[in-house]
């Protein structure tokens, strides 16, 4: 294997269950975890999610009680909500081929991409569409991890949740959005969490991987 | 924001048209991008997928026919396949328990989480239990981009391929294992990718992130 960061980063993160209040995430960190997040390469270039940054106290109550309670939510400074899409909608794959020839110019090949790629997404039914939007709100999850473990930030993806009450706390709904993930920001308390201490667990290369040579 | 080089390499990284067939991937480096799989983490810690790593020729050209002739599957010297579990199953969720207690000793709290899991995802449609199992494939999959990159590696993310015929191909229904996404890794053809002297686009961070004060 060759030397990586990338692997100290990984092997430095874990999913902090007990964050310290008093210490909050500078700005600028923060900054660079969402741009992280906005650089994700998606499917077709559709970006097809949005990210909520909640910081209101009231809010993150709201939505700690819809969340198995969990501390890290208001223990942590900042809140991060993937929320994907519910749907591919003609107009929301217009936006991104209008974006795309604003800044590449206009490109017969890129306009009948998206005209087939239209024709396949908006006849299929909302439930599908959601599902793909999701999967790619995961990949933005997986570059958002090594993003705050290289800030020195911690985080806990969290799955537990109601989101159903979490979009009508936030509003996602009518904005056309569900969401997928939260993604609490903060400080690992050193001496108050108990999996800090215990050993990192992953299967081993052989279990699961194959090679087919 | 602060000084970052995961976005130096998100900068750098492109979902690359055209591989150079003559320049195959270090296999260090495939070995550090893999053990950056394998370190991904996942829901409840499950790793609810596999991976493939392909290089044998004939089941390359297999699988690039069923995958639009995609020019990268055997122009990229190794092909790298994620496979999620068909289903959550007492027996694949007592085998993490058994790894976890191995790893940690045993855990009353730990025994009691896994119980309620299986009590949760086992009586669940297939369908459901997939999706969620695919989902996990997706963090890696973000977290494979990064590596990539961070290797200076190119690859390219494809999710245009049918799934039952690349299943059929590696065996993997019998191994109760669906192939979400194909990534093939390798050297850019700088001369010769048409996307490579395209600038990058994303939507704007005022398009994609809402505050919550």
């Amino acid at each position: 294997m060759t030397k990586s960061t990338l692997l100290e980063q990984l092997n430095w993160r874990y999913a902090t269950k007990k964050m310290d209040p008093s210490k909050a995430v500078p700005q600028e960190k923060v900054d660079t975890i969402v741009e992280a997040i906005r650089m994700t390469p998606t499917s077709s270039g559709t970006q097809p999610f949005e990210l909520l940054v909640v910081t209101n106290p009231e809010k993150l109550a709201e939505i700690q009680k819809v969340a198995w309670n969990q501390a890290q939510i208001t223990d942590g400074s900042h809140l991060l909500v993937f929320a994907a899409w519910d749907n591919y909608t003609e107009e929301r794959i217009d936006d991104v081929t209008k974006l795309m020839t604003e800044e590449r110019g206009s490109l017969p090949l890129m306009d009948e991409y998206y005209k087939n790629l239209k024709a396949t997404y908006v006849p299929r039914d909302a439930e599908t569409n959601y599902a793909h939007a999701a999967r790619q709100a995961y990949i933005a999850l997986g570059i958002a991890l090594v993003a705050a473990a290289e800030q020195e930030v911690d985080c806990t993806p969290m799955e537990g949740f109601d989101p159903a009450k979490v979009d009508e706390i936030l509003g996602l709904r009518e904005r056309g959005l569900r969401s997928v993930i939260l993604l609490p920001l903060g400080y690992r308390d050193t001496s108050g969490d108990w999996l800090l201490p215990m050993k990192k667990v992953r299967k081993s290369k052989d279990t699961i991987v194959t090679l087919v040579e």
